[in-house]
């Protein structure tokens, strides 16, 4: 069994969407081996930090909450798409180019994963290019940009994907990950009532 | 494939070590659809709130730090162990009457994970017990108990495990899971520098 690890690291000084001081995290150190006998932490995070996972209430009213949705969604087949020569946006003509199977989790291979501050003009996943993964009932769809959309009014590919119950990822790193089949994990922490959580995710190859 | 989830649920009223105050999550949204288009959500929390790892720093001098601990621990052939009629703690002698094989995660179900709130007396996992783990060359050890121990002065149980390189996962939730082998899948928070992270651990028969 082959694990890749395509999670962002989480530092004070990691990339944070739009370069926003409020979306830092901050650790703090509440003892150490000075102080006691152990060593322990806390955190302030924005639940978007990093590779996360966003539910449908982060862009949907009443929408479903990060423990709401079903655990054999976050641990599937997937298939990684390298786009990493596209410069703008990904396209519906793109994503034709590709076999994309029902019930696959995608993940989108890009320049930006070979970014480690973050880049107003990331690649992201254009309108009808959501509503085209929609039509083929994929599972879930990732991305290596904090974001999966940018500059489109109204927010229609988080809005298109998550009311029709397909899981986004958002900060993955995949500089490393050729273009192929993999099983994918990607837990979100038991959050209850919330719209997103940071996750650790992984590839497997030969399970 | 099934899938068991026995992770804690984080949230404000959650239990925590010995009920602190300042060891409860504090969820703050940051945004929502009545003063913008989406939801938002960010969290203050300690490493060890509900089900997490403890890496080997939490009790070891200079010990490693969580995102430093290979991943293939965290995915784990593991076995389920009933000791539901322990009253006190789980000792060497109780440990002897199950069948325990090098390199496998065991996890240790105890009237603990029958407690929604924190119990001051706890079945935690004595320091001979520890020793005996440790020579049986388990990969780790995970409890349905905010901790692993109490009331051993020098914390010898972590000490043992986490010098040797064994994973700790605390606050499991075992009520509906019956001992026997399961896959293991728990995951850290890819956290630089820190002790610990919670997880979202699961446990899966028939993969």
């Amino acid at each position: 069994m082959k694990i890749y690890d395509i999670s962002m690291s989480i530092s004070e000084n990691m990339q944070v969407y739009k370069n926003k001081e409020e979306k830092k995290p901050v650790f703090s150190v509440t003892r150490d081996f000075k102080t006691g006998n152990s060593f322990e932490t806390n955190i302030k995070m924005d639940m978007h930090t990093g590779t996360h996972i966003d539910a449908p209430l982060h862009m949907i009213r009443d929408g479903a909450t990060i423990d709401k949705v079903r655990l054999d969604k976050f641990i599937s087949k997937c298939k990684v798409l390298d786009f990493t020569n596209v410069e703008d946006c990904i396209t519906k003509s793109n994503l034709e180019k590709k076999c994309i199977e029902e019930n696959e989790f995608l993940l989108l291979k890009t320049r930006n994963s070979f970014k480690d501050c973050f880049d107003y003009n990331f690649v992201y996943l254009e309108k009808e290019a959501a509503q085209y993964l929609k039509e083929k009932k994929v599972k879930g769809v990732g991305i290596d940009a904090l974001g999966i959309e940018r500059n489109q009014k109204g927010h229609p590919t988080h809005k298109i994907l998550l009311s029709s119950g397909i899981i986004i990822i958002e900060g993955l790193r995949l500089k490393n990950i050729e273009e192929g089949k993999y099983i994918i994990i990607a837990l979100p922490l038991k959050f209850v009532g919330v719209e997103a959580s940071p996750v650790r995710a992984i590839l497997i190859k030969d399970m």
